[in-house]
C-alpha cells in the first residue's frame, strides 16, 4: 500500500483528490484504485492514465476502496492476548475472554474490561470502570474512575478521561471554592479520541460522546458537555462546558465553542472559529466571532484592504468638503440675484 | 446530587444560570438550592417555583452552597493509603505520613513526598522534587527534577510540570544551539492544573504558579512565566516566556500571551484572544491584536457588513464623481458671467 | 547561573535583549556576558554598565555563548545506565551500549536503542520501533510499533509518536469508515520535540520531522506531513494531513496550517495565524486567514475603527444627499434660463 508519488512495483495505490490526478502519468505502482465510470473525477481520470504496466481498477468510491484493502492487505498484529506479569489488576475487576492487558498497565477496584480489548502498556483504568468490548486503548492512557466506554472505541495514547472538570465558584474574598465534579462520563460504541485528548467529568449530569464520533489529537472536551453521533472534531478544537454538538457536526481545528449553547445537526465549523451562541441545524459559520460562512469569507477578502478603504473615505471627506465650499460660495450670489 | 433537568425524586439540585430558571417548574428534584431574598434573579426564582414536593433550600450563593453539599454528600472515595509493591520509590526519598502510592509510581533519589499527598498509578517524581502536603497526583504525571510543589495542589492526569523551555540560540548556519533548561519551577499552594497541561522550566529564573492559581485542560505554561494568585486559566490558553499574568486574571478559553509583557492584575481576556503588549490593571481586553473588549464587540459586529462598506463607499464615489463632473461644467458659464 | 533581576553574588548572567539592559545597572550578579565591540546593542551597553563589582564578559552573540556556559557549569547529573528492574524490554530487542533505562519502560518485540539513550520511567517503546543514539526520551512518552527515531533526539514527558492520523471516508449512511494509518513516522536527527505533543502516521506515505527541527509543547502534527530541517515551531501549532513545511520556517505560537498545501523555505508564520493556502519561500504572513504580514498589521490597527468608518461613511452620505438635493433645485431655475 503506497501514495501515488511514493509508489513502487508491486504496490497499490490509489487517487481520491482531483488534485493529485496529474502525479497517475508517472506513478511506478502496479495496481491504482480510481474513482468509477460515474464517479467524481473519472472524466479526468479517463483522461490521465496511468502507464501500461499499472492496472486500473474501478471503484465508485476508491478512498473507502482503498481503506478496505489496507484492512485486508496491512492489518498490524495485535498484542498477544493475556494479561502481562507487570500488570496490577485489581482482584474483584471483571476481565473478559480474549483480552491483552499490557505492562504496567493498572486496572481498578471493581472496573470491567470487555472481551477482546486490548490495553497497551501503562493505560489505567480507574476504578469501578467499565470499558466493553473489541476496544483499543492506548499507552499512557487515563480513564478514571466509573467512566463507562463502550464496544469498539479507540483512544490513542495520553487520552484522559474522566479528569474534573473546571468549575469553581468565586468567593467574596477572591478565593475559588472547588466544585466537586464526579458525575458520570459515557464514551458511546464506535467512538475513536486522538492522542492527549481530554474529557472532563461534570459535577452533576453527564459528560457524554455519542456513537461513531470521531476526535482528533489535543482536543478539549469540558464538563457536561455532548457530542453527537458521526460528529467529527478534527485537532485542537475545544468546547466549553455545558454546550451541545449535535449529530453529524465538522468542527475544524483550532476552533472553539463557548459554553451552554448547541451547534445543531449538521453545522459546520470553520478552522479556528470561536462559536460564541447557538448554530442552527445545517449551518456552516466561521470566524471569530463565527457568522455565515459565505459572508465571513467576503469581509475576510476584505480585511486586508482596510488601509485603503480608509484612504479612499479621508479622500471622499475632502472632495465633499471642497464641494461643500464651492456650493457654499455660490450660494451667496445667487441669492443676491 | 443532580442536574435540574436530569433530578430524579431524592435528588438535590440547584440554580444559579437563570437561564435554566424555567426548568425549576418540572423538575423532578426531592430539593432544590435557589438564590436568597436577597440573591441576584430572586425575583425572578420566586415567580417560577418548583412543584411542591420539592423542597427549595434558600442561599445567598447557589452555587457555592451546591459545592458544599456535594463535597459533604458525593465524596470520592480515596485510594487506599501505602506504597504499592509494584511501585520505584527511591532510597533516600522522603515519603510523608498518610501517603498512597499507587503501581508503577516512580520516586526520583532525594524527592520528598508531603503528608496524605495521594500519587495515582503512574505518576513520575523526578530526582529532588519536593512535593507538599494533601496533594493529589493523578496518573500519567510527569514532574521532573527539582519541581517544587506546594500543599492542597491537585494536578489531573498526564500533566508536565518542569519539562524543558523552548530556548535556543540561531546560530550563523542555521541551527539552533540548546540553552539548556535548569532552572526551577514552583507550583505554590492550592494549585489546580488541569489534564495535560505543561509548565516549563526556564533557563535562569523561575517559573512559577502561585498560590490559588486554577488552570484548566492542555494550557501552554512556558519557561519563566509567573501566573499571579487566584489567577483562572480556561483550557488551551498558551502563555509565551517570561510573561507575567498578574494576581486575579482571567483567561478565556484558547487564549494566548506573548512574551515578556504583564497582563495586569484582575484583567480579563477574552476566548481566542492574542495579547502582544502589556494589559493595565483591571483591563478587560479581546481580539488578535486584544484590543478593548468594547471596541472588540462594536468592530467585531460590523466585520461581516465589510462587503456592505465596499459597496457603499463605491457608490459615494460615483456619486461625488457625478457632483464634481456637474459643478466642473456650471463653473464655466458662471465664470463668463 | 542568573537572569539579571535575580542574580546574587558569585552569579554568572547575561544580556541579549537591550529591554533588560537598563537592570544591568544594579546587578549582583559577579559576572555578566554582554554584546561585543561589534556585537548588536554594543552601544547601549557600553553607556549602561554593571557595578565595579562585577566582571564584563563580552561576545558576539551573548545568548549562544550563555548557553555554553550553562552546558559547562549547570549540567544535570543524567540518571544512571543500566536496565532497571523493573522495566519490560522485550527478549529479541536490541539494546545500546550505555543506555539508561528507567523503570516501568516498555521495550516492544523487535525494537531497537541506540547507544547512550536514556528511556526515563514509563515511557513506552512500540514493536519494531528504532530509537537512535544518545536520545533522550522523558517520561509518559509513547512511540508507537515502526517508528524511526534518529540520533541525539529529545521527547519530552508525554510526547506521543506514530499515533493513528485522523482519516475516515464518510459513508452513504454517514458513518465514518476508518483509513488503517500504518505508514511510516521518521524523526530525524538532532529534533526536539515538546511535552505532550503528538505526531501522527499516515495510512500511506510518511510522516516526517527532519534534522533540527525544534517543536515546543502541545504541537500536533497530522499524518503525512513533513517538517523542514530547523524548522521552528512554536507552542500549541497545528500542521493539518499532508501538507509541507520548508527548511527554515518558523511557526509563532497557536498558529494553524490547513492540509495539503506547502509552506516555503524560510517562511515566518505569525502568532496564532490560521494559513488557508500555500505560502512562499520566504514570505512573512499573519492572520486568519494569513495574509502579508505587514498588510495584517495595518489592516488590525484600523480594525476597531470600524464603528468610526460606519460612521464617517453614514455621514458622508448625508452631506452628499444634501449636495445632490440641493444641486437637484439648482438645476432647474439654471435650465430656464
Amino acid at each position: 500500500m503506497s501514495s501515488l508519488a511514493q509508489a513502487q512495483p508491486g504496490d497499490l495505490t490509489f487517487v481520491s483528490n482531483t488534485k493529485y490526478l496529474r502525479q497517475l502519468a508517472t506513478t511506478r505502482a502496479s495496481a491504482v484504485i480510481v474513482g468509477g465510470s460515474n464517479g467524481a473525477g473519472s472524466a479526468r481520470a479517463a483522461s490521465t492514465r496511468p502507464p501500461a504496466s499499472c492496472a486500473i481498477l474501478r471503484a465508485d468510491d476508491p478512498y473507502s476502496t482503498f481503506a478496505r484493502a489496507v484492512s485486508l492487505l496491512a492489518q498490524a498484529a495485535p498484542p498477544a492476548t493475556g494479561v502481562d506479569a507487570l500488570s496490577s489488576v485489581a482482584r474483584d475487576a471483571s476481565i473478559g475472554a480474549g483480552v491483552s492487558i499490557g505492562p504496567f498497565v493498572t486496572i481498578g477496584a471493581g472496573a470491567s474490561i470487555g472481551a477482546r480489548t486490548i490495553l497497551y502498556p501503562n493505560a489505567v483504568v480507574g476504578a469501578g470502570a467499565r470499558i466493553g468490548d473489541d476496544c483499543v486503548i492506548h499507552s499512557q492512557v487515563s480513564i478514571r474512575a466509573r467512566v463507562v466506554v463502550g464496544n469498539r472505541v479507540t483512544l490513542h495514547d495520553g487520552v484522559v478521561v474522566g479528569s474534573d472538570g473546571f468549575g469553581f465558584a468565586r468567593q467574596k474574598d477572591g478565593t475559588h471554592l472547588k466544585i466537586p465534579q464526579h458525575a458520570d462520563v459515557v464514551i458511546e460504541d464506535d467512538v475513536e479520541i486522538g492522542a492527549n485528548s481530554t474529557i472532563d467529568r461534570p459535577a452533576v449530569g453527564e459528560t457524554r460522546i455519542k456513537a461513531g464520533a470521531k476526535i482528533d489529537n489535543l482536543v478539549h472536551i469540558a464538563h457536561g458537555v455532548t457530542i453527537g453521533r458521526r460528529a467529527l472534531l478534527a485537532a485542537q478544537v475545544g468546547i466549553a462546558g455545558s454546550t451541545t454538538i449535535d449529530d453529524d457536526v465538522m468542527m475544524a481545528g483550532q476552533s472553539g465553542v463557548i459554553g451552554h449553547v448547541r451547534v445543531g445537526k449538521g453545522a459546520v465549523i470553520g478552522a479556528k472559529s470561536a462559536v460564541l451562541q447557538a448554530v442552527d441545524d445545517g449551518a456552516f459559520v466561521t470566524g471569530i466571532p463565527a457568522i455565515a460562512h459565505g459572508d465571513w469569507r467576503k469581509s475576510s477578502a476584505l480585511f486586508g484592504q482596510l488601509p485603503a478603504f480608509r484612504k479612499r473615505v479621508a479622500q471622499l471627506e475632502r472632495r465633499i468638503a471642497k464641494l461643500e465650499e464651492t456650493l457654499g460660495r455660490w450660494r451667496k450670489p445667487t441669492k443676491r440675484r
